[in-house]
This record gives C-alpha cells, structure tokens and sequence, in this order.
C-alpha cells in the first residue's frame, strides 16, 4: 500500500533545504583533515578462487587516517584501463567475500566495494573497525554514534572514507581515473549522494532508493528503522532533540544532492516505508546535476532490485559510448 | 536457539525410510514418458550487457514436453568443454535475470540455472508455467498441487524437468557431458537429491538446507513455511491425511538420498526452522555415496550463503583437479 | 479505526470508471462459449442426517463445461416451488459440508451453494478442480492466476460458473425460476454483482463487505490480502504492472454494478481494510439498480455477521411477499 | 506442528487428579442452594423469520436464582417429544442471535443453547449478566473472577447455570426428559463435563477440545488465552499462586470426568496450543463412562469442525436408534 | 512516527463538546448519594521497612459507602502540615507496595495513593473490589463494565471514588486541607480531570498523557488498548453503539477538563497512538484554568517518565513557594 | 509457560564451568591496571528537588581511568556511617534522574548508581562514554563489542567499573565501608556476581534474574535479546563463533559466582525466556557464598519487582541488624 505522498506530489515535492551556513567549511577542512593522514593504498591479490575475475584486497587510509578494507574486482581477460564503480553498501552489511560482488567486473568494470566501518555483523559481514568513536550512549545500531556533535559523528568518518575510497580507485593503473563512478542501494546510496557532492569529478552516480536523506520528515513518517534509531534516541534522551537535528543537517542527503553536478540515475519504490519515497524525492528534486529516476511502484525497499541493475548496466554503457558491453 | 536434536544426535540420526514398493517403476516410467515427448533444445544468445558471460535463454522440453525455461551462462574468454553446474532454485522464485547469477560462470563452469514451473512470484520472477496441473483445490502455493495422487503431483513434473535440465546442459557443445553437476538450496536442495538419484551419471551434488525431505517430521516439528503448506491442506482436509502422506512418500528425498551415488556436498544450519535439521540429517545419513556435510551452528535457514559457496568452489576445484580456478 | 475516507465522503465517493471498449463482448462471448459446452446437471440425493433438510450434492456445467460441485438444500416440509438463494463463497472456502449452510433452507428457501473451483483449503473444504489454468507463475492464491490475459484470467472462469449456477438452480423443479436471488460475502459478494450484471433476470442481490471491486485503489490503501497477492504479483513481476490492471478491468465489481438491475442489499463495514469501505461504495455508487446498504461502523470485515443475515431474512421476506416466513 | 506430548503417550497419560476432600459436598450444596431459588422458566416464542424452526428466548433461573437466557429451537414440522442437545458455548460467545444455531433442530432435535453469563462480547453478543461477582481485582476476562475463593469463582456460578439449563430443557412439553444431551465446544466442552458429572441422568455428552481441565499443566504449556488469563493473574498476584490453584480444583475438568458415567463422544486436536492435547486425554482418561475419541492429527483448537458435526449427527441417531434421521 | 494531527493543528485543536443536558445535576446526585454512604476513614500504620516514610494503610468509603484502599506516605522527618498529592494510577495497575510509590514524600509531599476499584491485575496489584457491577456482558476489561447505563458504569464509582480520596486526605491531620493536589498519568490523568472537576477546591491538577478524553475520536483514530475495548464492544454490541457513546458523554474527559478551575500542568507525547494527541489537546484546550502543556516529541505513552516528573516538582515547589524542597 | 528446565532439576542443574586457566590472572591484571590509572572520585551536590534525600553527582575512575558518572543518594535526615547500595543497571539502562532511584535511600542506606558506560539508550538516559572501544564491526548492542579479543571485550571495562563502584563508594565519608552490598537486576545481575568476585570485602550481594551467565547454552535455548546479540554475531561471523566463546569464558557470571563469598540473596523468574532459568540456576549452584533464591513461578523477566524489592529491605535489616528499618 501508499503510505507516503502520490506520485504526482512526489514529483514536485522540493522541501526547503535547512542546511548550517558552514556546510562547505565543515566539509572541506574535514577531507582535508583525513587527506593530511593519508597513506598509500595497499592492494593484495586474493585467491577467491575465480577463474574470470581477478581480486584484490584493499587497504586505503580513510578518516582519521584509519584503515579501510575493501574489494576491488577486475575482469580477468579484458585490457587497458577500465572504468570503475565504486559501491558504498547498505546498513550494516560489510564487505563479505569477492565472490558476493560479481555483477560490475562481469560488465566489464573495475569494481570497488568499500567495507562500511564499525558495520558488517547484520548480513554481510565486515573488517573495518571504527576505532574513533567517541563511545557515547547510543542507541543500538550506527545512526546515534556521536548525534550529539557534527565533528564526532559516525556518518563525518564513513562519507570520509568514501571521497577516499574515490581516491583510492583513481590510484590504480587500471582504472580510469575519469571514468569512476559512484553508486549505492539505501545507506548506500545515501554515501552516493555524498561522494558525489564532495568529490566533484566522478563521473556518474546510481543512486538507489537512498537513505540518509530528510531526516526529520523520515522519523516523522515511519517508524522502521533504521531512521528509527533516530527516534528512539530522542525518545530517550528527550533533552537533546534540538541537537540531535543540529547535527545531521551535516549530514543530510537533501544538502549532498543540492551540491553533486554528476549524471545521475536514481530509483525509488512508492511502497519503502523503510527509505520513504518523500525523502529520496526532496533529494533528487533538489539534485544539481542531469538526472533521472525509475519509478517502482509495487516495491518496498527492495525497490528495483535485479530490474534496476539492468537499466544501471544500460545507463553506463550508454554513458560511456557502449564500449563496455561489447566485451 | 536449537529446536530440534542436538548435533551429536543429528550425526547418528537415520530414520527407517518410508518407501512404496513400486517407488524406482515409478520413477522410470515417469521419465521414460517425459522423454519419449522430447524435443530438441533451443539456446538463443541473449544480450545481458554483460562483458565477461556469455549467455542463453534456454528453453527445453520437461516433463509432458513441456517448454521449462533455463539461462545457460559461460565463460566468454575460457575455450573448450566446461564443467556444468545445473542449478536448482529455492521455493517460489524463478529464474529472474541472468546477471543475477554469476558465481559459477565466474568460478569457470557453464552454468545452466532450471526455472521452477509455476513458480516465480516470491522473489525472483519466473517464466515458466505449469500446464498440467488438474487444478485440484491445494493450499495457496506448490506443495499441495495434485497431493492426492502421485501421479497428478506437482513434484513429479518437477523432478522430471530437473533430470531434463541434466540432459539438457549435456546438449551443448560447450559442456563436458561427464563434469555436470547437480546443485541448489533449499527447494533446489531437494530437487538436486532427486536429480542426482534419477540420473546416477551427474558428477557431484551440492545440496544446501535441503528441502522436501522427511516430510511428516517436518509437519510435526515445524510450522514455517513450505512444509506448513501440507499442514494447512491436512487441517483442513482432514479426510486426506493418510492419501497426503501416501504421495508424499514418491517423493521424499531421504529416498532419493538413499539411491544417489555422485559425490555430495551438504550443508546444514542448526538453527533452521524452515528446513530442520533432523530432516536434512535424516537424508544426509542415508545418502549412498561419499558425502560431507558443513554444518553452521547459529545459522537459520540462510543457512553458510556465503561461506558456503566458498566451500563449494573449493571441493569442485578439487573434485575436477584444480584447473579450473586458474583461470 | 478508521483508515479509509470518512462516512459522509464514502456516501458520495464514485469514482471513474475504468472500462475497456469491449467489456461486453467479452463476457457474451465468454457466456455463450461456456453455454455451447452445457451438459444437464445432475442433482444426487446426499443423506447430511438432517430430519428437516432435503440435500442434493450438484454438479453442473460451468466454465469450459467443466464440472462444478455444490449443494442443493431444500426445506423437507413445504410444498411447492421455492424461492432460491445462490450463493458464492468467500475466498478460499470450499462447499464444506451441507450442515455448514443451514440458513436459507431453514428461512424457507431453496438454497445453491457454488463451490469456488480450486478453492477449498483455506476454511471450508471444495471439492472443484480448475482445471483450464494455464499454469503461469502466479502468487500464492488465486488472485493472479492468469491475470496476464483477460481470457485467461481465473475469474473469467469463475464467474461464468456464476451465472451457470444461477441457471442450474432454474432447472430445478422445486426452484421458482422467477425468484432466484444470488448473494455472497467477501469474495462472495463479488461474484454476486459478477452474476447479477451478467444473469439480468435474477430476483435480488445480497452483495456483504464485497470483494473484487476497484483494485487499483484497494492494492493502495491496504496490504492486506487477498487483494495483497495482487501487489505481490506487481512487486516482482515489475514489468508487468499495467498488463495486470488491464486485465483487471474485466473483472471489477465496478464495472458490474453499473450493469446490474436487480433490487440489492449490500453492507460495508468502516474498519474492513480487507475489502475497504471505499471500494465498496465506489461499487454500491454505481449501482444500476434499485439499492441500500447497511453500514457496521464499528466492524472490520466480519461486517454484520449474523446481524446481517437478520435483515437480509426481512430484505426477502419483504421482497417477496412476506408468504415465506409464515412457515 | 506437534508440541505437547505424542499421540501414543497421550493415550495413556492419566495424572493423578487433584481433589479437595470435600468436591462432592461442595457441588451438592451448590446445586441445592441454586435449585431453593429456583423459579419457573419462561419460553417465549421468537419471531426469527424462520419457517421451520420454533424459537423461543428462554429465561430460566441458574445459580442465586438468576435469571439466564437460552434460546430452544425446535423443528416446526416434526410431531411429538423430541431428544434434546442442550449446548454449551465457548469462550467469550453469547447465544447470539437464534438462526446462528440450525444444525441440531435441523437434525430433529430439540436444541437448547444456553447463554453464558457475563460473556457475549467476544464474537456472538451475550444477554446475560453475571451479578453475583464480588468485584475482585481479576484478570481481564472470567478466568480469574473470584478465583481466591471457591464459592465466589465465576465457574461455579456457571456450572450451576448448566445443571440448571438440563433441568430447563426437561420441562418443556415438546422434550423428552430422558434423552437430554450436554454439548460443547471449548469452554462449552468444559462445562460438558460439569453438567454431565452434576446431573447424571444426561443421557449423552458431545464435548470437544475441552477447555477448563488440568489447569497446572496448562498453565505451564502454553501461553495462550484464555488459560493465558490464569498465568496473567500469578504473574501479578504473586502472592496468592497457591491459592488459585487450591481453588481450581473444585472447577477440574479432570475431576468431573471421573465423575461423569453417560455415553461420551470426545474430540482433540493434536496441534491444538489452546486446550493442549495432554489436558484433553487427562479428562478423557479418566472420564467413567463408555466413550471414544475423535483425533484430529493436523488441526488446532478448530479441531473438527464439521467434520466432527457429521460425527456426532451420526453417533446421536445410533444412540437413539437412528429414528431422528428419517425425518 | 507521527499518526495524528500536526503539532501547530493541535495546539488549536478545540472540538465541540459533546455534553447530556444533565451533566453536572447527575454528578452533583451521584456525590452526594456518595456522601451519605460515607463511613470514616481508617489510617492503618504499615511497616514497609522505610526508615524516612512514614506509611499508612488506609480504608475509606467510595461510591456506594465501598470501602477503597490506598497508600498514605509521609515523610517521617518533616513536620507540620504538609501539601498533599493525591495520585490515581494508570488502566489496570493497583496500589501494589508502599515503596513502589516514593517520589512525592521524597520530595515532601503527603501523598495518597488511591487503588482502582477492581484494576490491578496488569501490572501492579490492587486490593479493592468493585463489589457494584451489574455483571452485564462487557468485553474484556473495564471500558465497557456497565457502560449501556450511565448510573451503572464504572468510571461513575472510580470518579466518586476520585473524589472521595482527595476529601479524605483532607481528614488525615497531617495534610494542609487547602493545598491537596490531584494527579495521574494515563487513566490517572483521566480520573485526575474528573476530580479537578468535581472538586473545586483542589490546589492543583497534574495530568499525564490523560485517557477517557474524547472517545469517539480515540475510537476511530487507534485500535490501541484500552480505547479498543469500547470499539470491540461496539463490534460485537453492533445495535447498542448509539447507546454507547451517550454513556460516554458522561464520563469525557473533555466535558471535566470545562469545568475545572485549578492550575494544571498536562503533558502530551505526539507518538502516543494509546492516548492520541488530539485527545489529550481537546481536553487541554477546554480546560477552564491557569494551564500549561509539555510537549513530548519523539515519545510514545510513556511520554516525559522522569523528566516529565522533574517538571512537575519544579511545578509545584514553585506553586506552594518553594518552601518544600528546602527539605 | 515453562520452557527451561522443571523445578527440580533446575535445583540440581550444576554444570561444569568452563573456564580459561588464566581466569584469575587475567581479572588481577585488569584491576591492577586501572587502579594504577585511579584519580580521586568527585562527589559533586545536585539539586533534584527532594526533600528527605541529599544528591550527589559522582565521577570516579573506572577501566582505563575513563570517568564514569553515577548517583550517590543519602537519606537527609539520618546520622552516622551508613550501610550502601551499589547497584548496577539493566541491559541498556543508563543512571537517568536521581528521583528514579528512590528505595534503598528510603530504606536508610547510602545508595550509590553506577552509570553503564556507552548505554542509556534504551529506557533510562545514561551519561557516561565508553572511549576505548576498539570499533570493531559489531552486532547493534554491547553483547559483541571487541568480542574476538577478552581484552577488548566490552564487559572486561564494565566489570573493572564496577569493582571501582564500590571502592568509590567506601571513600565517601557517609559510607561505611564495611557495610557495601553490591546488588542489581539482569544484566546488574551479572555484574553483582563479577563485583561479588572480584572484591571479596562486600558484605552482600543481591542477584536478581542475572543475566551474563552460562553464554553457550542461554544462545541455544532462548532468541530472545540481548543474548540474541550473540548469536546474530555468529550468524553472520560465520568463522568466528570459536573465539566468541573462547572470549565469554572470562565473563561468565557461573566462573564469578564460584569466586564470591559474600551472603547471596538471589531472585529467578520460571517464565524467563530472556534470562532461562538454567542459566540463572547454574550461577546460583556455583555460588561459594551463603545463598538463598526467590523463585518466582509464574513471572518472566520482570521476576519479583516490588515483592522482590521487599523480600530484599528485609534480607538487609536483618543481615545488618535490624538497625536501620527502626527509621
């Protein structure tokens, strides 16, 4: 069933932005900050045991300067340098194993999946800890980590690791570094949105059904988490709502997608009342660059699922002159 | 938690087999009809976008000649005849698309994935219809089509199809005829005990959480579904109780189990409400070539995903001598 | 609660109807095909051990001229030929057994009690097959089945076995062919209007919390099944959707009313969110005929229960002349 | 699924009963006390639109002499006295309204359907206030109505009730007093036992899946209501668990069965959590009379429904030598 | 999330009142027959083992001269006449033990807590019967006891009682007459309406997250407990509905909140779906005194729980000139 | 119901305890280290508005030197040193507001409330970080944080804590030092046996429900959390559920409760599926102390409450003399 607006509102729905006035200062001196601890990615071939695919485990220095693991993939038997996704990962999943990522080297891409840190014990499991918590009371899950403080929260650190893991993708001899895209489902595609405003040159972005967008109407609309983590701290700590909100105006998907000039292909499923399709419309409506957006109207969070990787597949090589496909 | 024996338990548990007399007459008339009503196979190229899998839209002739849909994927850049994995798919999903399957094309096998007929509407869509079905009032789902009579069961058509798909991936002259394999999860679990104990030339088995095995202790010990599907029909045709249990006896994979001879690889979680473990110790401890079993101790129905898939790569590589993950 | 529109708005809610140009072409063709195939029915003495009831175990000619079970009841002890109630099932009930349908008899009336083919395994037990499915990947139920194609839709054969029942009751020589009244709760209810648009000469409609009218907005505002296994169907064969809603258009109970002329009887329930109060106002404001509707304020889908049938044992009586309840 | 213990142990399981020393005097003075404010029934006849069936609303005097409310139908068209089955109602039902009730006046019995006091809002409406309540905090529901004391507990004021509606039933001209049945289902199962070990002249009991028996064990089982209510109020009252108990054993169903010597037709589900199968064979092991069992293997508190209709039909016509069914 | 009106909407939320002519002479009766029943009260000492509270077991008369129980606490160290809150507990919670209840004598209040007749069996324990129902079917709980009368319904004893409580406070010598206040949370906070209502002189109201304000709304915008008692009595009840809600007239927390002149201190959560916002701003927005309202945004019933608390006791510290928490 | 183990064998249920050789050594060198980082407590005067009770905000020094926030609440008006409370707060509970914490002062003692690092979340607020998590990917909670190393392991900083509670607790100069009893509910349960064990000077302890026991079996007998957390670990860290354990065996409230030797007043609940009973049991019998146990037959996790709360002011008067109930 609906539970949000029809979709012809939806389609207009453009909220007033509430976005801090050093939105960019934060931002800027924050990858500054993890840039000036940089070390030199590490990338070590790892026997998955596939015959079309060649693996490495990545070490890249994130946040803080912190390790990040993650996966690249390459097609075996094609040549030259090769553009690249780089895929950020929905909510506490992790990195798994190589073989769980097999759809974009299989299309003939370089395939970076980044490890989401601290995340990893819910579906995929993970290896990046996320050692610069503060510790403070949370509410069970990641959304709370740090809420009291922009500088010390949870999601500064992984849209951190995320410009870098960009970065990192750029660094090796066969990728293209011109042709790096993001991409990302749910917390994913919330990452996404905030490489692709923080790291300006990326070619293109999938965005899909994003989470980590519109805050305030999202805990006001549902109650699935895990936008109901947000909830279910302020419900306790009923002294620091205002703060709360303070906050993630840092971090607000709606802000990214106001800054991001990359073309950009989105999805959002009229039935999410996980990622409710008014949040993820406030981002795309207000999303600075070309853009366009499949709509799956029976779908919950699951949204476009295998479809949507199709018309994915499409966009790129379309994006990319079709080369890919040929193999 | 455990619901079911405790491990020690489960190693040693060997219920007698609940088998009918003409259970093998059966079973070869079955197939020797479905084979007299053969026609050639059609393997169309079929465009996914993908750079490194070649692949085709299958369709073969399954039991009562019926056209069953199937995806055969390749390696685009290995040459020459190929190990197969035939693939059987988990209940009510269906053959979806093909980038949706890529591990053991990746892994360097030919990979025929069998649609389910009917089946396709509960997570992966499906293609393939059922024709033959007498329409008898059944519980909504597959279990409980044509119950009342062995011959009108729905299980029969499909492990007919299931052998079929065997012969079918042998057609092609990319596949080694002598390197199939028989492999699935769950409901494809169950098939791939049938498939491997109606065509004793298929190479290996791979079966995870396997279902349709040991059905009237699964009614008793569990309520999830699939197997709550027999319940609900036996709830209410209460009249049918002993005629359910009677088909269902043609179509138990302790028996097939008990009649298959290819090297077999298991998988159990002892966690596993869906398929329990008593039931799928119950087919593994009576199956009759040489076997191992990974068992995942706080794993439900889900089951080593995974890890387990690693596993699997591991044991065909040696199984086939190792040159396949070189790539 | 309330979750549909409020009352005041329910009275006046009469939306557009979505009709395809050759509805009723479709469905005279559809009648005189399953007429052309018309077998007599046969009408077996069945002994329920009812002192006062006079059983008959029916089958006639339906869909495809295939069989349809039912029951015949008929109060042992009046004379002459009797006024008749027809009635369909609710969704996944079968006959039962003729002591589960007592009312009409007792009340005075001859009584036909449809079996739903393939139905049957949810409450009561049915004993119909439907055999002419084409077996296409459908849901769990009976909503999908076929609904790709409006001619192969499983209500297109339920409700010509509607309308042939209403006919088979007609032949009866203890039936008054003239006071033949069709009525049904739930998915029942949808049938009846079914019937009453397609059989013109029947004598009255009692149409309870009816079923199958205005899916569209149905699979909006609730998730609730059976109108759930439509958005099942959509959330995975996404590229399906429109063909669904087409094929739709020749089965709702909208369409119906606004051909149907016999005096009729209808009830909603304002807190049913399995068949909301909306979509059965948007049938009962379309209805061609003479019409009233009782409102159970505070009921879900049990709507009026026994209440119910109170008033529709006056409804009749009233109809009719009264001579009925006189015993 | 199965989870009390298995059928073969259930047919032996006979636990020691549990009884106050003074259960039979407890009971006689009871009765006595109810029957010395004894006044003369009322049966007045009821318009319920039926033409076969004379209705009338009852109202007889049960325990302190209050009035309680029944309905008595009776088939129109059959001459002279007539068995009675004297019904019993489950939990949370009231006597509704009289066409609810068909099935034994439809099999030429005369069939009185007693009201529960207090209950009648759960699904059938009730008429019937329970005045005598002293008001003590309780559960909600009748569980634990006056529990602390056992001549202020609820069931003895409905106990009385059900002698009290036998004894109705016997002096109403068209009843023939020594063929009275008790009857029900449930709750109605319960106060079977009751009435048929308080008033040893019923010439037959009908009681399935009994609720009201073995209440330790229950209460240790299973969660579910309303045996559920008596865990709720332990829970609460921690204080006063012994004294609950040590009331309840004047209201076992276990305790009437040793006590009870007509001709018993019982019934069990094996799957039902509501009155569990151990708690059903416990009375059943011990009822006095001759008796058999119906086992329904794959059902719930449901039980057999109609099926066990059809059961009962036929064993009362054998009992009273089949001259009912002739009609 | 959010389920009701906006917060802006509901600060100007003010419906018609829905009021029976004779509102205030059937209270004034209703008293007064109180009041001519009445016995004194009885302070017994209780040792709860406290070394700073002194405890009282008290015993006064309510509606119909019945005796209530309550906690009398005072701090043992303090001396002179202390302000007095009288509290009155949430749906089905009794007094349960004196040192479940510390806050206000730690904070130097008198404080008596008043048992709810019948209530205690959901959380904590009760003592006191409702020896006065009529024993008329209702659904489970206390929301529909008596409710087809006004004389006869419950919440006509508990609001008699209310009052009661606050004149026998003013008996106990150490409570200063002039400054009793009333309070509650919940069911607490209805009752607390009421008696604010019914005795003028009270210094103070303190009304938490109030039930038994505006019932039709509550019924037709939640299906929570315990608002859905009355709409599944109106389920099952379908021709007394009418009947109902001129009952409820009497007993609306809207209709109290008019007549009450005391300074109140209300609290409101905007996620409370058992006490919807809009009922609670109803009453708040009627309510005829010096008012002021805390807004709970992310909370749910549980509403401010301690910080809600805090409030309170700056609240009244400052209403009775602070002189209280010098200690 | 019941779910674990019968009454009398729980009272038998002694298993071996399973423990790393290093046990003592590891727990010596933890408090070693962080009384070696120990800074003098600061007891800082809190206004909370009560009256009979003096407020302080603590911060001591715990695992790491880390501040750690906790109440200290003195009864205002009573001399002398005065025997202390040391309480330890359930799964995910923080200190919240002193009025929340009002018993033991009430009762006469010194009542000191130590803050539970990182939670607070849940339902009462907390205050105190925990800084030196190591981030590692964990399942949402505290049950898994750094569980693949003891000496990362979360409890390992809470059980130093709490040993450091009480020896804050002996420095204020209100306290006597001989006199401090550790106590608490669950998860304070299991921190009361660590605290019991590893500061043998306490004069008592108050085990309630205690959770933190006997890991391996409470995962394979209950899902419920926060065992659960475990057992969601190893679901996904497939490879890791060796070490898990391995970890938990320096955790485990049967290994402390072998050490402790101070007089025990412990409390199980029957019905506990959030801490069995076993789990409970098999601390309770490898207790070294003098011992007794509250069994509560018909409670779940919220065991005794209030009587429990009783049993216990009566356990200490008597334990301490009797001297303090005097008042």
């Amino acid at each position: 069933m609906l539970f949000d607006l029809p979709l012809d509102r939806l389609r207009e729905y453009r909220p007033e932005r509430d976005e801090p006035a050093d939105f960019d200062e934060f931002w800027t001196a924050t990858l500054e900050e993890a840039r000036a601890l940089r070390t030199p990615p590490s990338f070590e071939p790892y026997d998955a045991g596939l015959a079309t695919v060649e693996v490495f485990d990545v070490t890249f220095s994130g946040f803080g300067g912190h390790p990040i693991k993650a996966w690249l993939l390459l097609p075996r038997h094609i040549e030259g340098r090769l553009p690249c996704v780089v895929e950020y990962i929905g909510y506490n999943g992790g990195r798994g194993l190589p073989h769980e990522w097999l759809t974009w080297s299989a299309a003939g891409y370089a395939h970076l999946v980044m490890d989401t840190r601290g995340q990893g014990s819910g579906w995929l499991s993970g290896d990046t800890p996320d050692p610069d918590s503060d510790g403070s009371p949370q509410t069970p899950g990641f959304m709370t980590r740090g809420i009291l403080d922009p500088r010390r929260y949870y999601y500064r650190r992984v849209f951190t690791d995320a410009v870098r893991a960009v970065e990192t993708a750029r660094e090796h001899p066969r990728v293209d570094p011109d042709r790096v895209v993001v991409a990302g489902i749910s917390q994913g595609g919330g990452i996404t949105l905030a490489a692709a405003a923080l790291d300006r040159k990326v070619a293109a972005a999938l965005c899909d059904v994003p989470f980590l967008c519109h805050y305030r109407r999202a805990t006001e609309i549902t109650d699935e988490m895990p936008y109901g983590e947000i909830s279910q701290y302020c419900k306790i700590h009923r002294d620091h709502v205002d703060r709360v909100f303070d906050t993630l105006r840092y971090f607000d998907g709606v802000n990214f997608a106001a800054r991001a000039t990359a073309p950009a292909l989105f999805s959002v499923a009229l039935m999410d009342a996980i990622c409710p399709p008014s949040t993820v419309f406030a981002a795309y409506n207000h999303y600075a660059g070309e853009k366009s957006i499949e709509v799956w109207r029976y779908n919950g969070h699951e949204g476009g699922a295998g479809f949507q990787r199709a018309v994915q597949i499409r966009f790129l090589a379309k994006l990319f002159g079709g080369e890919v496909s040929a193999g």
